[in-house]
Formats: structure tokens, C-alpha cells, sequence
């Protein structure tokens, strides 16, 4: 095991109705002026913006309103935010979504305390300060409620990068699962994807000895396994997606990842499938993550063979633990296939014409690798992409 | 699953050498003025006091210190600590050592911040404010480093209480493997089972749907099996160490444990085991957890025999559940007896002759009832003390 830190300081509050406390919990945590970020119209229409903001009157807490937030969330709403927040004295940020306003809001945090230009936040410039976010959570899927990091598509060239800081960690976070009830079948399933994918990113390590977060990860592993079908089949399923949810959060904020190395190659191959298709980041991943574990499983057959036997129930085939490792990656393919998602470009509406733009985009030039598990070139990816074309 | 909120804003350093930062942290975390409280002399024998010191002096703070904590932390000590923190403006405790060393400070800590008598908080009283409290924890126990729970003894009529506060949550906790691996074989096998106790107390429980909190017990338990017998066969085992070391902290920080009824039956049992007779409080444990599912496993029958098949190895014996529940409590028997732990009172050196007492100071009366699994009468109690005798 590796040396670590480890800090997730937000306040978790969980279960129904829940919302309708932000208000408190915005002001236990010092907000006065507070900026409502969110997305689309459903935050509108389900009332729930309503709650929030009744919720948050009731409290004497005045607010400004920035909606329109899209998945894969732009950096020109970024700064139309900062400007808002600079301008109105804003001091905390409520965000109503799921990854993708949150994520927003985090950049915008960061920006509204910040004299340069925040994209530089998502080149290599350390964060230093940021307004308070909490967030009220839409979409079990992309961890961002309890992890701090951030992900934004800047519009020219549409590039998508991250950043990451202990500011970006929200200082609650409400996660009521019966808002997760209106989802349709398939946002729930590239939520599924996303949680998962969290958790293989940082399942298959170099790192040796780490029995306590293997078991940790699978344990998120399994619980999906069992719930996300439950959801799908029955969008109204209370506690199948309270398990969900929390598993999401579980999936991010690190206490599954610690003392290892991590992966994160698939992310990165993937983010440019997102940025030239507008995908949802969860399809992408569906079609990604099988093709980059086919690429790369010998790097440690045991090790996948270990994920194929405790996470997928498959028997160990001791003679040819290989055949133990492929047959979990088939069933992981199956299984995201059984909840609606596309597992090759074709399904995810891709092509194999666009392979090299995606390469380029990815930017790792001659010598650049991703990836930690197995250090990935621009050659490699490029197999990758082809597997996950076929 | 039921609402819950979950908050462990403590910051976790974990790995070689790190107690060597300890001043650093201090200052982060805004102490000036430190009270370092531990126990033994093997704090001071092996030189990691010594360490810390250098570690304050270099970052400029001063301190005071308060040593002799014993295991099962008395009152007395913690009235001393207090008048210290008062009269010399202690404004952070730096605990050194387990969870007495730690539970003592969190005592500490509260009590210099009240005017009243500290017990108060440990009979019926809310803790409003505390002095922060970092720690450096040299065994893997009691998980005192990221819980917001202190169990204190008061010496008249050796009454242990515990209180529990979001002002008991370490602002900071450094965990170095290195440090336990100096401890005896039974102490190690003292702390583990406390942790494995720990997570069985969330286990069993009334609450349905909780897959995930399920599984994330079920991952700490597997840890501590395949890790326990390693440290105790080596006990210079950095890895099995570090690995138990951070499974003691995820079983009591209360990630494993949201959403669901928790039990606390046996511990509470068990509290008047080591009163009476001063003994490990987790070999207390290995005698009476035992003992506790035997008494209680037809509450729910296919939630035991899914410990027996998920966390022991059974095969599910489909015909006849209770056989595999059985079996997985009997594993667990053996586990802890493998590990070097007593299993029934003889063992521990108690005395069938003095179960009247135990039931007595356990104070349930004729009303009163222990546990949430199953409501535990006196009566019941004085069955399951029967049975550890056996």
C-alpha cells in the first residue's frame, strides 16, 4: 500500500424530502448570497428549483438564479457565472444537477476568487481559493457531490479537461434518492456506467497488497450489479436507488482508491468521444472500458481474473486463468449491454473513419502516454479505439 | 435504506513516517498551544514521543503533556487534563496512542470547553464545544481516530459510558503502520477483533435494501480475515498491518454503517465484562459476539446465513438456512480462537459465579432493553453472559 491522505469534509444529508433543508444547510455552512446553478428544465418543471428556493427564503437568504447548464458542461457559462458572482458579491454556490452543474459550479467557485482566467485551473495552475459550493443531486452517477474534482469543455476546439483540488470538495451535499426516480431508463444506465467506471479506474493497479480497498471496490462493484437492474426495470424503485446512490458517492470521493496507483487511462480515451460526439459520458464509457480492458489485461491476468471471480461469480479456471479474465470482461459487456447501453461505435453512433481526429485530440503526441496501469501512446490508443469500433 | 447524514471531515495521513508531520498539522489546524496525552511507556521507549516533540518545536508551538492514560480510560485522568487545558489555555490535544489515549482526549477536550462536570456529556448532556483533537494512533482498535465517539470509565463504581459528537471527529488522524507493528500478537488480535465488532454491530440489522452498506461491511470483514492471521504470524508485516490498520478506520468512521438500524448490543454487553475485570475490551468481545449471534440469529435467519456464505466461505445449505448461519458463527468462533483470543469466560479469566453483577451494572432494570437487532431484556442479557460461559 501506498502513503495517502485522505479528506472528504462534506456533509452528507440523505433520503427524502431532503432538499427542502437547503436552505438551512447553506447557512449552517456560511452562506449569505447564494448563485443557483443548474441545467436543464426538468429542475424547473419537477418544482424542485421552487423548494429550493422557498427553502432558502424561508432562511432570509437572497440568491441570484444561472441556469442552462448542458452535460459536458461549457466554459462559457463558466465565465458568465464568475462575472455574476464577481459583480453580485456572490459567497456560496448551489448547485441543482448532477455532474455536470456541479462540476460548473465548482470552476465557477474557483474563478469568482480568482484574477486570471480559470481555464487555467484545467492546464496546471493550483487552486488556491474558492467560494463554497453545496449540491443538491439529480443523477447518482458521476461522484462529483463528494469528490473534488471538475471537468470542463472549453467551446474552442471543444477541449475537455479536469481539474482537481481540496477546494472543489462541497461543503454538503443532499442526495435525496426519490429525485433520481423521474430518470429515464437510459440516463440511468450512463450513470451505472460512470460509477463503475469510477471504481475499475481504480481496481486495476500496479500497486501490490491492497486487499482492504480491492474488497471496497468490489463491494460498490456488486452492490450495482444487483440494483441497476432493479432501477431500470422499475424506475420507481426507492431503495434500489438509494443504494445506487450512495454507491455513486461511495464510487468517487476516494475511500475506495487510496493507498494505490490509479488508472484513469479510460477517462481520458474517452473524454474525446464526449467532446467530438456530445455523447453522454456514460455511453462513452460503456463502449471504452471493455475495449481498454481487453488491451491491457495481461498486464495482470490474476488480477482481472480476480475481478471476474468476485465481482462477476465467474468459476476460476486455474489451468488458464485468461479464460477467468476474458470472461469477466465479457460479462461486464453483457451486463452494460442488459441495461440499454451501447457497447461499440456503431450503438454509440461513432465511427471508425473519425479514430484518427479522436487520437489527435487526445494530444499525447509522440512520446505522451495516459494511464498508469499500463502507460498508454497514441498508438495504443488508437488499438483501443479500433477494439471499441468493432 | 433510511435518511441518514454521514459527515468524517477528519484529515487522514496514512504511511512510513508520517507522525514526523504531526507539528504541521497542528498548525493547519489551527493549534497553538498543544496538550500531548498518551499512555505506557512504550510511547516514550520507542522514541515516538520524543519525535512528535521535535515535530512541535520545529513548527515553533508550545506544549504541555498529560501521559498515564490506561486501557479503559478513567475519569480521573480526564478531570486532570481539563484543569490543564483551563489554566494554560490549551487550545489542541494531541492524542498518542489507541483508542484510550484518544477517547481520554475527546473527554478532555469537551470538558474544558464546559463549566459543568464533564460526565454530563457521558449521562445525557450535548456536547456544544470542544478543543480540536489530533491524533497519531499506534493500534488498530478501537477506530477512535475517525469516529466522533469516547467511551470513558468513571472509577466510583466503575461505570463506563460512552458519548458520542460531531466535536469528537479528529481534525486530523496519522496513521503509520510502522507503529503497530511492535505490538504483541494479542493485542493484535485484541484490536481486530474490536474492528471486525464493529462492523458486525452494523450488520445486523432490521433495515432492508441496504445492498451497499452491506457489502462494504462484508469488505472490511473479508480484509480482516485474510489480513489478521498475517500480522499476528508476522508481525513486522507492513502491508497486513497497513491494510488493517485503514479497515480499523472505514469500520467506525460510520461509512459502512448509514441508512440502516444499528445494533450495539454486544458492546454494551461487554462494557461490563472489562469494568469488572479490566480486561482487552475486544477480548471481551471475542467472548461475548459470539455468544450474542447464537442467542439472537432467529431474528433473522438468511441474514446470518448470508455472513456464513459472503464473509466465512459457507456453502449455502438451501434446505436448511439456519445449519449455514450456524456455521458461519462457529467460523467466526474459530477465527478468533485461531488468532490467539479467548472465546468464553474461562478463557478471558471470568467467573459464570459473578454474572448476577455483570447483568446488575449493566443497569437495564426491569423495563429497560439493550441492542436494536433484538431488544435485550435483562433476562436476555443474563442468557447470553450463560452462553459466553459456556
Amino acid at each position: 500500500m501506498n502513503n495517502f491522505t485522505f479528506y472528504s469534509p462534506t456533509y452528507f444529508v440523505f433520503g427524502k424530502g431532503k432538499e427542502d433543508d437547503a436552505g438551512h444547510y447553506v447557512k449552517r455552512f456560511g452562506g449569505t448570497k447564494v448563485l443557483l446553478h443548474y441545467g436543464s428544465g426538468s429542475v424547473i418543471r419537477s418544482g424542485l428549483l421552487d423548494r429550493v428556493k422557498k427553502s432558502l427564503e424561508k432562511e432570509g437568504l437572497s440568491f441570484l438564479e444561472l441556469g442552462g447548464v448542458k452535460p459536458n458542461p461549457r466554459s462559457g457559462l463558466v465565465y458568465e457565472g464568475i462575472e455574476l458572482c464577481k459583480k453580485n458579491n456572490v459567497d456560496f454556490i448551489l448547485a441543482i444537477g448532477g455532474g455536470s452543474a456541479i462540476d460548473s459550479a465548482k470552476a465557477i467557485a474557483a474563478g469568482a476568487k480568482y484574477e486570471g482566467d480559470f481555464w487555467d485551473f484545467y492546464v496546471d495552475t493550483p487552486i488556491k481559493d474558492a467560494l463554497k459550493v453545496g449540491t443538491i443531486l439529480t443523477i447518482a452517477a458521476a461522484g462529483s457531490e463528494g469528490s473534488g474534482d471538475s471537468v470542463i469543455t472549453k467551446e474552442e476546439g471543444m477541449i475537455k479537461r479536469g481539474a482537481s483540488s481540496e477546494y472543489y470538495r462541497p461543503v454538503f451535499s443532499i442526495l435525496n434518492p426519490e429525485l433520481t426516480q423521474t430518470l429515464p431508463a437510459y440516463q440511468t444506465a450512463c450513470g451505472a456506467a460512470d460509477i463503475m467506471a469510477h471504481v475499475f479506474e481504480r481496481y486495476f493497479t500496479n500497486t501490490q497488497d491492497v486487499e482492504v480497498t480491492d474488497r471496497l471496490c468490489e463491494a460498490i462493484l456488486l452492490t450495482m450489479i444487483k440494483e441497476v437492474p432493479k432501477a431500470i426495470k422499475n424506475p420507481d424503485d426507492y431503495q434500489a436507488r438509494a443504494n445506487i446512490m450512495w454507491a455513486g458517492m461511495v464510487a468517487h470521493n476516494n475511500i475506495v482508491g487510496v493507498g494505490r496507483e490509479q488508472d484513469w487511462a479510460s477517462h481520458s480515451i474517452e473524454h474525446e468521444l464526449s467532446a467530438v460526439y456530445d455523447c453522454a459520458h456514460g455511453a462513452g464509457l460503456a463502449v471504452i472500458f471493455p475495449a481498454w480492458m481487453k488491451y491491457v489485461m495481461h498486464q495482470d491476468i490474476n488480477r482481472f481474473a480476480q475481478a471476474s471471480v468476485r465481482v462477476w461469480g465467474c468459476n476460476m479456471d486455474f489451468a488458464h486463468p485468461e479464460v477467468t479474465a476474458a470472461e469477466g470482461i465479457e460479462r461486464f459487456k453483457n451486463f452494460l449491454s442488459s441495461i440499454g447501453l451501447p457497447v461499440n461505435f456503431k450503438e454509440l453512433g461513432a465511427d471508425a473513419k473519425d479514430i484518427t481526429v479522436l487520437v489527435d485530440k487526445l494530444g499525447l503526441g509522440e512520446n505522451g502516454t495516459t494511464g498508469n496501469f499500463v502507460k498508454l501512446t497514441s498508438k495504443d490508443a488508437e488499438e483501443i479505439y479500433r477494439i471499441a469500433a468493432e
